[in-house]
């Protein structure tokens, strides 16, 4: 590993420590930050009852949080406070309570202030869930304040 | 009114109630069911602190969970067990805790088994916080067991 | 129509023929611009033999290409420049030589420099072809230079 | 290369062949096929005058059907007829006259009759001017009608 590799993913683990400690949506679902890195991340929940839905499947809204949040940690990664701008979504197979989500985001582009990130949702037995695609948007603000001149 | 409007009127809440009754997922989130009709249906929620991101904003996850409710119970009420495919959404302006936000799903085509709904969800000023899509198919089952026969 | 309905019409309209002068793609392709205005535009074109593809029915790019230009005909009559960032196409039904297409492009949702576009995509029996969406960013630039201080 | 790998790529090719002969609208277009495997093409077209719109750059419609039939060789190499259900593209630099684009498209799911494509459009530089998704679905019929039974 280089050392600017290296710095990347000090930065990046350092930028998902701050983002984690405020983001009560992902914790009280019981995500887990298995993975962080430059334009990476990778997160885990378990399936509870409170998730399931009218079909007895895993509502779709939850798989799509747990990608969303994947998304969240590898875009904002570069210590430059990023925003989704457009998500989508591809329901593959379904998934029901109990299932050990694990969503992988992996950045597909980074041009300018716009990124692609592609985030896959797998179960416990490798099985691909869903497949999710984020937009997301660079807006102004950084994560730790103080490496600012640093890091542009 | 029309005798065969009044009928899908009264399936559609009828699907409704069998789906919310089973749906954990929408209740435990504090959503309520507006209005339900054939091709249509108004949800509502309001954002609770376990619901807030990093950002201090609504997670993006929450607000899809709400749209996708609502096309959830827009495209079921035609006693035909539907699912969602493909979802995509849009995220206009930001939400915060305490918004009230309300989902609005209304169909935009049916063909064959594939159905595309549009969810606009506004907060409680009447902006628009997110343009949401969603592709569902008609897969095997129904919701009312003994009306099938009537049904098709 | 109010006034300033009438003068958003003409703006539209004048912004339509600076892009139409100029627009080699649509033209050649025999595109008609069949109604434009602020936010919305019509464009309708007939498949040639130049434009099916290896199943015998018309290519799904050349179905997109018509609604894009719907889309960029409506997004930018505010003289605003405008291009799309994001498009979505769902084919509906096939559409095969001969057929005459009508793309019909209204304004979903414009906040700041994004705007999100609906495009269906017809045919000369009225039946849905295809739904579009498509989401724009204003840029740099007017498409009227002398009238820039004005429309601001 | 195993065996199977080996009839898997001679399948996919002798697809595109039967498909290449009856596509006018790729042909038309100037497009090359550079390489088809199993869920896996890549084709090439150079820009020119009748493809730009006007703002001076490649109409987009243009990008996505070079993008768009990548896609469709990609998911007919199995000798099972494929067809593009809902596409999305991502616009992230300008292409102009002249550009020399490849669209390379690989396989990211085949789930029973649902397939996702992504289709990635670079310039004679190698710069990515563009991402595409593509979903499909298998329908009815075989690209070869004597190798049917062979085949599944």
């Amino acid at each position: 590993m280089t050392e600017d590799r290296a710095d990347a993913e000090v930065l990046a683990r350092k930028c998902a420590d701050v983002m984690w400690a405020d983001d009560n949506a992902s914790r009280r679902l019981g995500m887990h930050l298995e993975a962080v890195g430059p334009g990476a991340a990778t997160l885990s929940m378990t399936v509870t009852d409170a998730m399931t839905n009218g079909h007895g499947d895993t509502h779709g809204g939850y798989i799509f949080t747990l990608a969303d949040s994947a998304f969240a940690f590898a875009c904002n990664g570069y210590n430059q406070r990023t925003v989704a701008q457009h998500c989508s979504i591809t329901y593959i197979i379904p998934s029901a309570l109990g299932d050990r989500l694990t969503a992988t985001a992996e950045e597909v582009s980074r041009q300018g202030r716009n990124g692609i990130y592609d985030v896959r949702v797998t179960n416990q037995r490798g099985e691909t869930v869903a497949e999710f695609r984020g937009h997301s948007r660079t807006v102004k603000g950084t994560h730790l304040p103080e490496a600012t001149e640093e890091v542009r």
